[in-house]
């Protein structure tokens, strides 16, 4: 990556900024994009994820915390790759403009990212992206992901602390279980709090999650659109995050991501020494009839790898 | 794997195929098992996937379509990844016994797989447990998967033909389309289809998913639970799925589906040879302390790839 680049990186240009990250968000060879002695610096942002159902308010409950945390001196970086998110131009328009409002603060940068079908790569495509917010100075990254199926387990690949944000309509507390989202979550919002419902599952929660009793797993109640509960769940953050670092969590969290991102990498490059054209055009040719395809893929698969070629 | 397995498997021997689902459930490396020339049969069976929102009645009308299929002289064979499907275990008593009634059907062959959060790797192995079940002489099989997010992706990897399962209370079209359900189903079920919003919905995804007028992408409606719209619904099932076969797009899809799995059997043999214990050892070292995670992980990864038992 080119030195000037990276100074201007440092040095938080906005214009620099954007061009790298349309480059990592194109590019699905990013592993040349090294950072190389900068790379340090991306263990001093916090990474925070936000997950949760669709229309659970998490790109509201962003945006307010982003209040917070400015007003706590702190630079923010918010990467939406939630496909239902204001912040990616899913929502209406009274949304979009409403997300605007940080548009010439050069402390928070908010950016969107498509999914396509392949959070995979996108969750690592989300870390290169976190680590340059990271250089860029921003203290806090928050990742807004849409969680209900997969998408839960992928942020955890990428953040510090998850949040989880539910509305009081989100189901049984074993519908959520099943879920995957009590798994993962470190703090849990329940938003539009003043709907029907919101106490049970608020008690629901408290009682589900918390079995485990060295990790106390708190709960809060928002009503995002209004900003109450925020104040209390921003506390409740920092003081998750000190709890995680304080007790070694966070250090083993961070050691796995780093493996992860070091398999993610070799896997890439081994891949890519291997598909020499040769061999793509032998995949072709052993794909291109139904005749072909009554061939095991594994017959297949040893064909191609014991071409001479490697 | 054993010839006389093989033959049983032939024969439908239920507690041979029990046993070989186990092995492919549990043992990650699963490309020992080749099914050789018996692979050939595994494209004469009806691959359907059944997705959406959790609680939108997919088990139910699984259950259901069954019914028809049976007196179609269809075997079937179902393979719920759901976490939240009753065929999974993962609702009440209620839903469980009624799911049992095909226990002792010898044309009905029903399995749940867990997702650990690993839906990737889970397809892999459905595409396997679909071919065992196909070898067994199963006419029909059913995928049935919770998709909200990326879980709808993964099952276009398994089906032959998807059908989105939706509820009236699912929310507006522009929330449907970014939430990639629109994209990939080939027919749409609003079910539960007495409740209010039922015809709106319905209105909407007709309008919305045949703007391509190319191919018509029916919308059905059902009340499961009732029994009530799903011969209209398997009708139509058996209908597109002629029309995916006259068109050619069922070729396609299936050499696409094969083509993946050759990659990645490749894949996960590359891998293999490639991470010796030395290797990883090497890896363990890199990442046991604060000061090494400062290094880059591309640093990392090429550390690691230039040592020399390759």
């Amino acid at each position: 990556m080119d030195k000037v680049v990276i100074q201007n990186l440092e040095a938080n240009n906005q214009r620099d900024l954007s061009r790298l990250i349309t480059k990592v968000e194109n590019d699905g060879k990013i592993n040349n994009i090294t950072l190389d002695k900068l790379f340090k610096k991306t263990n001093q942002a916090i990474r925070i994820g936000v997950t949760g159902p669709p229309g659970a308010g998490k790109s509201s409950i962003t945006n307010e915390l982003i209040k917070y945390f400015i007003d706590n001196d702190q630079k923010v970086g918010v990467i939406a790759i939630d496909p239902t998110s204001p912040f990616s131009g899913g929502s209406l328009l009274g949304d979009r403009v409403r997300m605007n409002q940080y548009h010439n603060d050069e402390n928070v940068f908010i950016r969107s990212m498509s999914t396509h079908g392949h959070l995979g790569g996108l969750s690592r495509k989300a870390q290169y992206i976190g680590d340059i917010l990271a250089i860029t100075g921003k203290d806090v990254i928050i990742f807004e992901t849409v969680g209900v199926g997969q998408g839960e387990y992928e942020i955890v690949n990428v953040a510090d602390l998850t949040i989880i944000v539910l509305v009081p309509e989100a189901g049984d507390e074993v519908q959520l279980m099943k879920a995957g989202l009590i798994e993962i979550g470190d703090l849990f919002v329940v938003n539009k709090s003043d709907r029907k419902g919101s106490e049970q599952l608020t008690e629901k929660l408290k009682s589900t999650i918390n079995i485990n009793k060295e990790i106390t797993r708190p709960v809060f109640n928002t009503i995002a659109k209004e900003g109450k509960g925020i104040e209390e769940l921003f506390n409740g953050i920092m003081k998750k995050f000190k709890e995680l670092e304080d007790s070694g969590y966070l250090l083993q969290r961070r050691i796995d991501r780093y493996k992860v991102r070091v398999k993610n990498i070799i896997q890439e490059n081994l891949l890519s020494k291997f598909w020499t054209s040769n061999k793509k055009e032998k995949l072709n040719q052993a794909t291109n009839s139904l005749q072909n395809l009554k061939k095991s893929p594994m017959a297949a698969a040893e064909e191609i790898m014991e071409s001479i070629d490697l």
